[in-house]
């Protein structure tokens, strides 16, 4: 696949209806992207992927460094990620890098950003899920026993991206991000962040999404996958 | 790109919203598929794809077979079709279809379908859309103006796609179908129909989906891209 293009595997709307139980080996998703999210087998964890290294982030806060060949993932995003656009900036939250990417992007709110911050974050608010309890749970409830953590005045990286309103239910509408401590061994899904000063920033458009749907795979095939927008943006925003 | 898969340029929801003064050339689709449908710029006229071939059938009654070099489309979406299951069936009208299709693939209300039918068809009504009268002016206003006819003993060939319910606003949900004779000279969107005895029915299952977003098009980046579902039933269903 070319840079700047979206690989998706599976719908953000298969996870709310528990479709977790199968996925596609992460090796698969790796030749589309080397820069993404997503989860694992029954919602253990938050994945990221970074310079095309996969990590598991766990709920126990420990972090493993994946093997992509034998690990299956349910879902995910990632592309060929090659910022056509670099700064430097100083960001309080979600707000902030919405208003960020706009002046950035002014022409992109139908078009979808991939978002790399490399710094120190003063204050980052994070949860990982813990798994599912059973097949099929959803991932609201999954999501209801998350693990909340804070870290202050953390190194690392975080990688997302911006999806336009119209995938709401396949994929997350808005920003989501994910992040990494510079030595892999802290983080997880953002929940709220704030820079310590200025961090690297690296954005690209992209206008090509490719998504793969699972086959062979009674869960997905049966699930209603109706859009809960309320839901994912509670799980997700 | 592989054979049944989906390719798909610009939304539904960019016509709804009246965006279709610039667009892609025809022979870029065709690069990623040789069955499809779609429009042309100003929405003037239904596109078909059987075979390769790419028509447009106006608003008239007339059919101009496209050099595909030098026309533009502002949406399409195409397949490059190899049908993984073929049979003969007779089909009285969309329902009869739906649940053809239910029948002979069972697992599929999640994933896409590429639809041919090849046979007589006693009665087939169909529309053409005839065209903006201004830049940016909607769908259902274009539609409002269509042409509707009736063919009745017509030999000709219906392409087409079925399409899961999450992926409405972004393409049709459920069964978008278009007709052309067998003579090429006419044809359109169906709106109802039913085969005269058994038809040839073609049709394979599709799990990966490509979407290609307009660039430099700000029409298409200023658009709001709601989803009118019931709008869209309206013009497409």
């Amino acid at each position: 696949m070319a840079k700047n293009e979206v690989f998706q595997f599976s719908l953000i709307s298969a996870l709310m209806d528990g479709v977790a139980s199968h996925g596609t080996p992460i090796s698969r998703v790796l030749a589309h992207g080397d820069h993404g999210l997503g989860t694992f087998r029954n919602m253990v964890g938050e994945m990221i992927v970074v310079d095309g290294e996969v990590y598991q982030m766990k709920h126990d806060g420990s972090v493993i460094h994946v093997n992509p060949e034998d690990t299956i993932t349910p879902f995910a995003t990632v592309t060929r990620f090659q910022a056509t656009t670099k700064t430097k900036a100083s960001v309080t939250g979600k707000k902030d890098l919405k208003e960020l990417l706009t002046r950035l992007f002014p022409s992109s709110k139908n078009h979808f950003l991939a978002i790399r911050m490399d710094g120190v974050f003063r204050k980052i608010n994070f949860r990982t899920a813990g798994g599912q309890c059973r097949p099929r749970e959803g991932m609201v409830d999954v999501c209801a026993r998350q693990a909340e953590h804070t870290f202050e005045g953390e190194k690392g990286t975080i990688v997302g991206f911006r999806c336009p309103e119209y995938v709401m239910g396949i994929n997350v509408a808005g920003d989501h991000l994910h992040f990494i401590s510079e030595d892999r061994q802290r983080g997880g899904h953002i929940l709220s962040f704030e820079t310590d000063g200025e961090v690297e920033v690296g954005i690209s458009q992209m206008s090509n999404f490719h998504l793969e749907l699972p086959t062979e795979d009674e869960e997905f095939n049966t699930a209603a996958l109706a859009k809960d927008e309320k839901g994912i943006k509670a799980v997700e925003g």
